[in-house]
């Protein structure tokens, strides 16, 4: 077949943005002191404090998966516990990560709808932890928003968890490597499903919505700074010429790219969500499409060319179908027209 | 003063070269799969392949630190020793990343002149280094090439001290941040400092030469690849557009890219070198140039608008002087000039 | 109250034999090499070789958590993922020792009757975990025998256990910290329930059952006792003096002593299960004792001086009740008579 | 030959104290709680705070390199640096146990006189230590006392050396395995070498002085005991059956059991070093005399029916001849007589 496959994988198989080239370009002038004491990544504080509209401390990274890792083993001791949905990216998608970068912290893995974590589960893990000298010892929650199910938390629904994970003492981690497409489902102002719901560290990722590999892990409480930065280090994150990463993050929130980017995105899965219609497994609100369509029906759109990864076992029938900023527009107009044709009643 | 400072700190100050943004734009075509199963990763072996002539199994990352850690973790169980110069850069400026990514690998830290490993030096060392039970286990020798004092191992130093370290049962690790530079002042082929000598593992490094932020490990010995691998995820290291530093490495190596970058930067530090006489403390073999000022010396020069470290402790005189591939022309003629009144008999 | 407790907390509660004492005593006896090279623990490898039928390496520690996260620290590596039960001594007990020793290794935790493992559910649990880079690696999965329960796998629930680990590339390990209680409840010989099976590592605990302080880590598979030794003296648990502790082990299997004390044990949680009766939750095949009495049947068994502990949550209203070789019988019999009372239909 | 060797290898050869055997019989009376809530080890904290005459918090452990790297792993972050000699017993001999404990610490080595660690000494290597992000961060120094040549710190030179590390904000670890022989020569209080000159964390070690395995980790600074009991525990170092190693640690402090037992071993080391006169290569201040023998020269003594290690390389000639409480006094008679014969001038 000579056409292209259409690819509906991963919003990592986008391209960059022409914005951020752009940035690389303009960052790439005259000597800059490395290891972050250029102006790009001193920038970095300020820009994303105005962009979460309240002072933090903002380090950049390549990876998602460092992102995460690292700002958990800051908010936890080696002998700690981090609760998190079963399906977590940190559970399931990275290779252990979190127990190598804390030194060896066991998550506790919870249920919930849509991969959302509800506050009575967490509460009633919490109650039936028991905290002697011989188990784990709970330091910390970590939540996905987007969920890894494509569904967005609610400012409430944040804060009624936060305050169940901060009445017993653990810090709050949120994974945001879909960040932008669920703050722009909701509507809201970054900081409503941040710190002001009680999220004390944040990954905040750019890489899937149109960066080419940039995150920040994002502090709220700025007390553990420190020693994350120590552990960026010895960790082989810290990226000599820093100014590269930081350029593309400055971008990122500059004249609203992030939203541009996770707004086209989205209205992609809108429009793919639409089509599935019945066979949707999960609420689409962010740019990831959960389908039910059985062995033979993913079988089908394959053979007419559309890529995409099984979610859970091959069996079990289910499509993940993910849009990106720079989706062909007729691949979306095809696999929409594929799926009303197999999900119509 | 209006003047911007005459920066000689380090060649992470320096800019990309305008190749590698054009490879990052020629990269950025099309959706393509993320973790590394794009084009421009999947050539990157038969890249590097061709570049040291002999078939090997290459892995991008972004910084030198995780090349070097990464490399050390798959050649040393946990209760490894690693023998390297008291003044490598994996024993003082990689907030121990060996161990972290080790589990605990013990760093054995050795003499020698100008920061290279003498064969005797090491066989002396392994042989005062009892192998009970009680003792860690001499695992891998790491070298840099070029050292931490800008100079070259000869290929058939390296030869002799593989030898030494393979007769033991040793690994052979090379941190070559500054490779290109090496092999440049050698006029060898890249093989003769790395396989034929004996080298099992390269950290392959672009980003102090011209690159944005990409580094190659490079696997002589193929057999622990798989371990690599897994270990690399779990750390955050592989990046998801992987495409994006494969692209680096490959412009790195096609048309010579590497040597003309390195050759611009070793012949700044050729003429640093011949300023400073009889006040080198090292012969001048890469791009890097270590002199004996004195305090006094090292203050004057710093007056003048000359920006660099220090070397060891700040009483101890020695300043590092770097050039990179960008360095302005007119601040090495200024920088040389000032040595000379200094330097002169 | 001038009486003191009933106690049946745990076996670990309990006093050492006398046999113990005497082969400390005669143990006690001239000067002998230390860390291992004397001739009692030289005697090891052949009287647990006799015991179990089958050469073996076996090694003397001091806790069975340490010989638990010790030999899974071998057979996994620290990208790996452990299997086991979601009651397991080393999820619940040990507090994170197991990704301690292994450097981060997962646990994998299920479901099962009787805090068995079901090959079935190990099975479906393989099936559904991707072994991609980006995950975890399924490297090993721990059983208890006893189960956390009281329950004792037969000889044929192990074999095909071990046989869909085998299949998959898995080593098997097994927790014996009550292996003797098991085996007698079974009246099978030791060999059948372990390296018949397939077993590969068995932690066999004695502190339980009448020694101070002695476990051993038994290898049937033999080829991982290299790293295994590496990896004790640098966990701090190769014993300076490790004839005390392998004096233990050596009494231990001497004439049946292991039995005497385990069937002294079992006898007792038997007549305590009669007692219990349909308030059992689960079978009574070792020596403890699970009973649901409510929250206000515990109450009054405490308020009659019998000590234990809750099992889950307090309020969940189950009684864990451990009987040792040392009971004092007439608290066994106040204990029956009290749970009959209460339990009688 | 029919005698039985003449060992002076370690005293980790020596038997157990009639006083220990004796401890442990009547620690095995009734039915204790288990891991550390029994009567016994409740009573350590007040039998120590006696014996250092300061209110601490002692816990029982059963190796001395358990206690060490647990010690260590409280004061030191997994990015720190622990400064100790370059012949300490956490740096040679024990197979890597503080990186892994403390998740990859790394141990800055220095040179010192009779293997004891000068303030100067300490004082320029941390001025020589840059503290950047990019290094590993001074966090505590480790004394051995006895050193690991059998000198013995006095109090106003340990007050010096823990007055450089606190100025620096590091805290101070002794290694105290031969805390009692060392106390015995000086005459001291324990208190004048412990915390009334600034350590902060104590390992004092019993079993190489009579015990069977106990060994106390003693905090003179209570703050960071809770971190310590976690990491206790998931390194399977808590000890079931507690109460058997508190009651040996009861029984030294008790009726000044350690100095008579390190007086008697004490004494045969000085007479064994005043036989070696000259050849000594240290002081004798301890149970440990290092002679300078000769290669022909130790062989002649081992003819003789004497076991010894070599101290260093094999063919540096240096014999290490330890006593212990328990030594055969003919034996030391035979041992002066052999090296008067050789050491005569």
């Amino acid at each position: 077949m000579a056409n292209p496959p259409m690819r509906f994988m991963s919003d990592n198989t986008a391209t960059a943005c022409p914005e951020m080239l752009a940035a690389l370009a303009e960052a790439n002038r005259g000597l800059a002191i490395a290891y972050g004491d250029d102006p790009w990544t001193e920038r970095l504080d300020r820009a994303l404090g105005e962009f979460f509209d309240k002072p933090v401390r903002a380090f950049a990274l390549a990876t998602g998966t460092a992102a995460n890792a690292l700002a958990l083993a800051t908010l936890t001791p080696p002998y700690g516990a981090i609760f998190a949905h079963r399906e977590a990216h940190i559970a399931c998608d990275e290779c252990g990560a979190p127990a190598f970068y804390s030194g060896g912290a066991q998550l506790q893995l919870l249920e919930g709808k849509h991969a959302k974590l509800a506050p009575d589960t967490l509460a009633a893990a919490l109650d039936a932890h028991p905290t002697s000298v011989h188990t784990v010892q709970p330091a910390a929650v970590s939540v996905s928003q987007a969920s890894e199910l494509g569904a967005a938390y609610r400012p409430d629904e944040l804060a009624a968890l936060c305050a169940v994970a901060h009445a017993r003492g653990l810090k709050v981690h949120m994974d945001g490597a879909r960040f932008a497409n669920a703050v722009c489902f909701l509507g809201c102002h970054p900081a409503e499903v941040t710190w002001r719901a009680g999220v004390d560290v944040l990954s905040f990722g750019a890489s899937k919505n149109g960066a080419l590999a940039a995150e920040a892990v994002v502090f709220f409480d700025t007390d553990l700074v420190r020693d994350f930065e120590l552990r960026r280090k010895r960790a082989g994150q810290l990226i000599s010429k820093s100014r590269f990463i930081a350029a593309q993050l400055l971008a990122y929130v500059r004249d609203d790219l992030w939203r541009r980017n996770a707004e086209r995105a989205n209205g992609f899965a809108r429009r793919i969500g639409q089509a599935a219609g019945a066979r949707l497994i999960a609420p689409v609100e962010a740019n990831e499409v959960f389908v039910q369509l059985g062995i033979d029906g993913k079988r089908t759109l394959r053979a007419a060319g559309f890529e995409f990864y099984d979610w859970g076992a091959e069996h079990a029938g289910i499509a993940r179908l993910v849009s990106a900023w720079d989706q062909d527009e007729t691949h979306v107009d095809a696999l929409c027209a594929a799926l009303t044709e197999r999900c119509e009643p």
